[in-house]
């Protein structure tokens, strides 16, 4: 996806709420505002969103002179998902679709994003997982449950901290020894790094590599080589959240199933269904309505 | 009111919006964009919201080659404002008490804003007017009429377009012989001009008068000198809307009544109350809190 005019402002308020949310410097805030508007205003509308996204987010780490500020929010969403896995674990096992309810819970945990959304808490993500069973669910989740089990190796690649430990429920239910899970290469908002892959006990149970960038998203030009070979020679990628939607909804080549809750307008009219939906879609679909039911 | 932070991504998506519904044409919308974000890296924080507004709109009506690209939309809201006219001056007459009922059509009618708002339809309108019989006024209503009653002049600084038909209700209700009503001096947004005053029938009615200004809300030194006069010499003064509170709320040596609808959340917390509530706030008062119940 290109950027948009109206991805501008958004861009505005992500960084004015992250740099509250770290600093709670106003002038610090000041001065990274000023140098990103005079950035914007100079940006290329062909990048995808998450390259602006990078970009703002380098300049929040130099300015704060911190590697990883979103650590300790990281670290404390999971902990908050490992003290709920082993009661959805449960849940999972004993639902009449156990694939397609650890799904759900998967998607669900899209909901720990701190670059679209400034509200969430442990409380906010406990009510989506507590409605997440009943959710529709838009896109072919059956497509899905059918490719993973034909392919010979499924690359999954995560989004958030926090929600990779309810990626870990999905992944449960993959032929294990035919799953790589790849996380970012270097901290980026609160985007899943190899830490977090290893605090949810995924480096223990399948092979997890890292993709060698800092884009919270997946754009190959900016991943490792051995990423990119390993992404190529994925005969199926199940990619999680918006920023892997916004670098990867055009490729053709690939068989990708995109995993997320559509948390920004014009991602949600992209996909077609509206703000706040459970997706499951592939690209090898256009748009949702021809993917048929919802489940 | 200074202008924050918070500000910055609201002027970007109130320029980009107001691009999209007066020109319709993403290279001159980008154009403007890439402008106001270099501005607005640049700008006086010491400056209120108004006095960037007007920057904004003034760069706006420049690259449209149009004085008054508002005007189509300003018409609009006067004819249907006067089409409701007739019925509400029936019920106004009708209630229990006609100076409070008068006030809330006034206030009401300040949801005719296309800096704050961008959904504004002849049905939201309506929707407004009906709600406005029983809403909560916040502030000191009691104490605006008792001013009113008092004052030997009284100068009404009107807001937008539309909205100053809903006013004349109020003015109605005044000592009209006393009264003098003051609109923007050029066009900016939607905010009344002269044609507005006359379409809304108040030229007939009272005293009207320009400011000289083209800032959305009263900025004593960008007016003209024959406007100061009669501001400085009025010794009450009812100023509608945000634009005026932003810009005149600090004013100690006058008695002013603000009387607007809050519609965004730093103002709402300024004045004490919540996005959405009816205001009727004397600057006397510090808080609404302070000037006692809601009526």
């Amino acid at each position: 996806m290109r950027t948009t005019l109206d991805c501008i402002p958004c861009f505005v308020r992500q960084a004015l709420e992250a740099m509250r949310r770290l600093a709670g410097d106003e002038h610090a805030t000041r001065r990274l505002l000023q140098d990103l508007l005079v950035d914007l205003s100079q940006m290329d509308f062909d990048q995808s969103p998450p390259m602006v996204g990078r970009r703002i987010h380098r300049r929040i780490r130099t300015l704060l002179g911190d590697d990883d500020p979103y650590r300790a929010l990281k670290d404390r969403f999971n902990r908050h998902a490992l003290q709920l896995y082993p009661a959805l674990k449960r849940r999972v096992e004993e639902a009449s679709d156990p694939f397609q309810a650890a799904l759900r819970v998967a998607i669900a945990g899209n909901s720990i994003d701190f670059a679209a959304l400034d509200d969430v808490t442990e409380s906010s993500v406990n009510t989506l997982m507590e409605s997440a069973w009943d959710r529709p669910l838009l896109g072919s989740p059956g497509g899905l449950r059918q490719a993973a089990d034909a392919a010979p190796s499924i690359l999954y690649l995560a989004d958030n901290a926090g929600e990779i430990v309810f990626d870990r429920l999905l992944i449960e239910r993959l032929p294990l020894d035919r799953v790589t899970v790849a996380v970012r290469g270097a901290p980026v908002i609160n985007d899943a790094t190899i830490e977090d892959a290893r605090a949810a006990g995924l480096t223990e149970l399948v092979d997890v590599i890292d993709n060698g960038s800092d884009v919270p998203g997946t754009v190959l030009e900016e991943c490792s080589p051995a990423f990119r070979r390993r992404f190529d020679e994925a005969p199926l990628i199940l990619a999680k959240g918006m920023g892997n939607y916004e670098t990867l909804n055009t490729m053709s080549g690939h068989s990708v199933h995109f995993l997320l809750i559509a948390k920004c307008p014009l991602v949600a009219e992209h996909l077609g269904c509206r703000v706040g939906d459970f997706v499951a879609s592939s690209n090898h679909a256009a748009r949702l309505q021809k993917q048929g039911v919802r489940t």
